[in-house]
């Protein structure tokens, strides 16, 4: 080729070359496709035979036209990066046992900014290795999450989550909320790093901080991430304003927590709520009416025992669904591909009908469905021309994807986020050939063997001072 | 060392050296472990640092002392090898549309020997790499996949269904129970390969042919292998007789299928009742009582919506209850690390109760209680000195592993069958640093290639044969 025709050709940075194309919206699954790819952005989507193709001279070009699905980068819509380093401190036990005799006690001992940065850096690397590209982050110092998924190259909304206590982070709901100000200005600009304004839960927010909440969503447009309706038990101590309970609500309504937050200006289209498990019927039609989200985590709920997010209900009824892991602690993964699963796996149980959530929609509220969550779904979730290119591809010539007759279908119900091999955001890659290559594995272990042995001194010391009856 | 040394010490085949050692039974995890093992079966552990370790002059040395975790090999208690070539072939489909209309017709026009062996072949390829080293199976042609099994060094109980109907496989039971005969006789001082007396369903066998199968079970000394309770349908038409349902028994007795199981002599120490959703208490009292075990398939119920089984329930009233993953058709993998986390994930949800089915008894399910099961306890299902050696090796220097507070926990929740990195059978390695040993994963995958083509050739006819409205 001569240098005239190169000179005649446009230039994209990419051109990813793949065995099937899983589009996410529309439905569909492109075989022999090219993603062509330049300033970030999906430019074009052509055959890999297509004579077009030589109209464009990439600056490099990723050939997985063997076996290679490529698809959306995975959407994890609820998780707790800092908290990585307590992966499995403790399981199997009450949520109160749970967190009093473990988690907490670790919280109150360690956590600070580089607890967070290093939990976070280990969680990216977990979350970019099974297929994830963008994240939405509460907890502690979300300023050490931010600059690790930054760093990492991946996308993120991050939030510190304000509630009526003091903790390490600072010294209560006034303080969280300045820094969250401070966080959504320093980030407002980003184009990959976004914030959230983040309640922790009813049962440790009161109603003034609660309107805070809705207050700071709308001045800065951002979403709310909340927990709420995790158990039966903050649902139904709230409506019986049973002060008894530790997970009644701390407003003096006499009411389900989803109708408290209505009442506070909370439940609006920017609405991310967490969980939402033992919903009724009109709390499942209030949401639709606001265009509301729910983020439904079925290992992390299945795993305390709290409850059935009525996942199925919720898309039949028109409500937008997204899919989290939860933190590292009541998972103990943070593998979307696992969730995805789940999600199509329980509801068909639950339903009592097997074609409930098939795999088409378990990929969406993995995928479009977050985004939409997260109010970023003009430029991601879904393979489209114009959108951004958060992409992720997995090779399915392994023996656990053979054969294939559906890409869809193996995508949820046979893939793992081992298969994940590449991935991309905003067209530049992040892991390539199941190679990391915005973080180091090495250092990320190193820090994670501190971190272990200092959480297991905690344990020890906390463990001794429970008197011996 | 000089040659005097040597021949005073004791010659042993291997010695496997590492990090943790996961024995099951008693419940304990040993740090820093040796496994010597000599003629296919463990003879001592010890410490990697003991002197005592150097009177042994072993045949090779497996060094994982450094982040690897050795636990017996799992056993998935419910297979059926022969259709893995149907992976992912439809999903989310009714029960009986999904056989009717997919896996019936591709069963009738295609299942012969060469079908089964090399789904066999594709099943234990991805068995093995996922840490399974005994299979309890049963489909059409069960010599293909007893010679898959023997070939591929596995363990295996290998069972061809007797039921009521002509099949590709023979012209009905009586058949079926003759090839049966054959195959209990040829096995029978097999080191690996066993068999078991197999009825297909209640709703496929009459009483006459299930008390055949009661009675070869007597008669060889082997496991009745039985698809029993696994929907509701099944459980409640045969109670009514309703005959117009293709899921009530063959018996003219109004009862549940389980109480005419009894009946006819089925319900023994030797059943190996699979699924077994919809149970009464009575139900449960009667299984303990016959000591006969219960393998749960949590995967495969809920994909089918099949109903729950009570698995934390029966564990608490003390019967037997191992697991499996069903075909790869109701699952779509053959990976039983999943089905560990799922089992445990899914009895805390049902039961309410987060302690329920934890992290040990969920890997007990996955091993000893397999063994129990199948009546080889005394060879397998844990590390113990005199056992048999069937291991296998995770490797817990990963990031999804990272950090680790508790070793069982982490093989549970935070593990998944890729990272599975050697597996040992009497004693014989078939899976070392990830690459299959005893089995070309390229012939398989070409020969999977092969049927996938005529699958789809069948379910193209199929569609054509249905008339247009």
């Amino acid at each position: 080729m001569c240098v005239a025709d190169v000179d005649a050709r446009q230039r994209v940075d990419l051109i990813i070359r793949a065995r099937y194309v899983c589009l996410v919206r529309p439905a569909a699954v492109l075989e022999h496709t090219s993603i062509v790819i330049d300033q970030g952005r999906i430019v074009d989507l052509l055959n890999n035979d297509d004579e077009r193709l030589r109209k464009y001279a990439p600056g490099s070009v990723e050939d997985l036209s063997r076996s290679h699905i490529v698809l959306p980068g995975l959407i994890n819509a609820h998780t707790h990066l800092g908290m990585t380093n307590m992966r499995g401190l403790a399981d199997d036990l009450r949520l109160i046992d749970w967190l009093s005799k473990h988690v907490w006690p670790v919280e109150l001992s360690l956590v600070d900014e580089q607890f967070c940065r290093d939990g976070a850096d280990l969680g990216i690397a977990e979350a970019i290795r099974s297929g994830t590209t963008c994240v939405n982050d509460m907890y502690f110092f979300p300023e050490a999450t931010a600059a690790s998924c930054d760093a990492a190259g991946i996308r993120a909304i991050v939030s510190g989550a304000v509630f009526d206590f003091p903790s390490p982070y600072g010294s209560g709901p006034e303080e969280y909320r300045t820094k969250g100000h401070k966080l959504h200005k320093q980030y407002a600009a980003h184009d990959r790093i976004r914030t959230a304004a983040s309640a922790h839960a009813p049962y440790t927010c009161s109603d003034c901080v609660l309107e805070t909440v809705a207050q700071d969503s709308t001045a800065f447009s951002i979403p709310i991430h909340v927990h709420l309706h995790e158990t039966r038990a903050e649902v139904e101590d709230s409506h019986t304003l049973n002060r008894d309970s530790h997970l009644c609500h701390r407003s003096d309504q006499t009411c389900r927590p989803l109708a408290n937050f209505h009442r506070l200006g909370l439940v609006t289209r920017r609405l991310v709520a967490v969980h939402m498990t033992h919903l009724n019927d009109q709390e499942i039609d209030l949401l639709r009416q606001c265009n509301s989200s729910v983020v439904h985590c079925p290992s992390s709920n299945l795993k305390l025992a709290s409850g059935f997010c009525p996942a199925y209900k919720l898309l039949a009824a028109g409500v937008n669904v997204a899919l989290g892991t939860d933190s590292s602690c009541s998972n103990n993964r943070l593998d979307m591909f696992a969730e995805m699963k789940l999600a199509a796996l329980l509801a068909k149980g639950l339903s009592d009908d097997p074609s409930a959530i098939p795999a088409q929609t378990a990929l969406e509220m993995a995928t479009i469905n977050g985004a939409k969550a997260l109010g970023i779904e003009n430029n991601v979730g879904s393979i489209e021309c114009g959108k951004v290119a958060d992409l992720i591809a997995v090779d399915s010539d392994c023996i656990g994807m053979t054969p294939m007759f559906d890409v869809v279908s193996h995508l949820v119900y046979a893939a793992t986020g081992a298969n994940v091999t590449h991935s991309w955001v905003n067209g530049k890659p992040i892991l390539r050939g199941g190679h990391l290559l915005t973080l180091d594995e090495s250092s990320i272990k190193a820090r994670s063997a501190v971190w272990r042995k200092k959480i297991i001194e905690v344990q020890r010391q906390a463990s001794n001072e429970v008197p011996v009856a």
